[in-house]
């Protein structure tokens, strides 16, 4: 991490078409805008290529392997080499033999792929008379942490309802990341209940920053969707937010307040490793 | 637990004067006020017999095994035989030795003592310009997780800076608590950004209530003081909360909306044992 530095980043929050084409374009588009307001890293919606709905998603899946065919995971590598800026790709699903993963992929500036994400918390609900979701029929979950070492600092990753689970965020404190990027799309009970609520928990009790990305309210799919996209800094204020249209926020990471938090309460020192321990086993 | 069943709480949030008598009285006539309104357990504050200025601490502190001399420990037993009521002791200084700790006593309503908690996490801050204090020159600190099994519920036991740690409720959660107790004094500038915050993060994350129970702003001390005692339901939701004037607060911990949020939404078993894992080491 470079300590003193300041760092822009954009959070695209796309208004998600049923034409993948078209979603390449917004995307392509919204990295170039970011990138002229002066972004070094952008992030992208969870599932920014393709409708939220089941009977789209295997319809648009892609193969990275294959990268002809895989027209979202070209653009945003290219994207990425041409603004020279580093690219958190929200997620696009992602084909694998026969399985289906929710997966984010990382661009260095270069346009090199730096990591993939595989979701690891899928989202099972069934709040009566709200909300009924299995996304664990459509994907496979994925099992590994993802922290990505860059020229902007280390960042970890997770997608959506990954960032209910403390334990993620206290493993990539951990291994050193100093931001979080959870590309996400909470539906709209969620979203007002624990949207801002956990993204601001993370940032405290792991003093560092969080930024989400989503798409837009009235992105295609059946999936009523909350948006805004948010950077929080590790004394858990908003820095910048926006509602739930399509929009791009450019906003400053400012590292130094990670180490300033971090001196003031030194809460990572007083933790009581003698009393509880937490263990990320992939270690 | 009994799931089915709702539960009066009391949080007396009072205002600590220099007198002990005084303070013992006025915890005795709160605890008797909630009980009127049909509370069946109480909080009371932390550092509730004693200014929370370091130079009224030691001549504060009481020895639990000297009954006699033990003027606050024995009021909250009396009061809890005599009102038939729970009563999670806010804190008092206690003198075990040489050595201080800043303890919760919860009694029975029998009035017998069930449980001690000695605070875990000492609150040592040093924030430029606003404020520097080392609770760790005054108390040691303790190094059980205090979990007690009461008719009325299992209730997780913390003590004000204990409530930043995310490590103690999940091993509270883990241990079968669906309602943690933190008394808790935190101050002006900590207060207005993580009091609620670190209350409602602690129960979206474990699916528990949390209740705070904090002095009143116009207490004696040196430390300006938050107030702000609250209880908060499993979905992040403010059940009741109250400015920062002595006031007691009665509110209701419906436990079924523990059952209800835990089937709804199951983070509990969707928590990845595979990827992390998260030991108490005390169990």
């Amino acid at each position: 991490m470079q300590e003193t530095s300041k760092l822009k980043i954009g959070l695209c929050q796309l208004s998600v078409t049923s034409e993948k084409k078209v979603n390449n374009e917004k995307a392509r588009s919204s990295i170039e805008y970011a990138s002229k307001q002066g972004a070094k890293l952008v992030v992208l919606p969870e599932l920014w290529n393709c409708p939220n709905s089941s009977d789209f998603i295997a319809l648009f899946a892609e193969d990275f392997e294959d990268e002809e065919s895989a027209s979202s995971f070209k653009t945003m590598s290219q994207v990425a080499r041409e603004q020279k800026i580093i690219v958190v790709g929200g997620s696009v699903p992602e084909r694998s033999g026969d399985r289906l993963y929710n997966t984010c992929c990382v661009f260095s500036s270069n346009g090199e792929l730096l990591a993939k994400h595989r979701k690891i918390h899928l989202f099972d609900i069934n709040i009566e008379g709200d909300i009924a979701f299995r996304e664990s029929d459509t994907f496979a979950a994925g099992s590994d942490p993802t922290v990505v070492d860059t020229d902007v600092g280390c960042i970890g990753i997770g997608i959506c309802h990954d960032i209910g689970f403390p334990e993620l965020a206290m493993l990539y404190r951990d291994r050193g990341a100093h931001l979080i990027c959870y590309p996400g799309a909470f539906n709209i009970s969620t979203g007002e209940a624990l949207w801002e609520l956990e993204q601001r928990a993370r940032t405290v009790d792991n003093q560092l920053f969080v930024a989400t990305c989503s798409p837009s309210r009235d992105s295609a799919g059946s999936y009523p969707i909350w948006g805004h996209s948010t950077l929080v800094n590790p004394l858990g204020e908003i820095v910048a937010t926006v509602g739930h249209d399509e929009s791009v926020v450019v906003a400053e990471v400012d590292y130094s307040v990670v180490r300033i938090t971090r001196e003031s309460l030194p809460i990572l020192k007083q933790r009581r490793e003698d009393v509880y321990q937490f263990i990320g086993i992939n270690d």
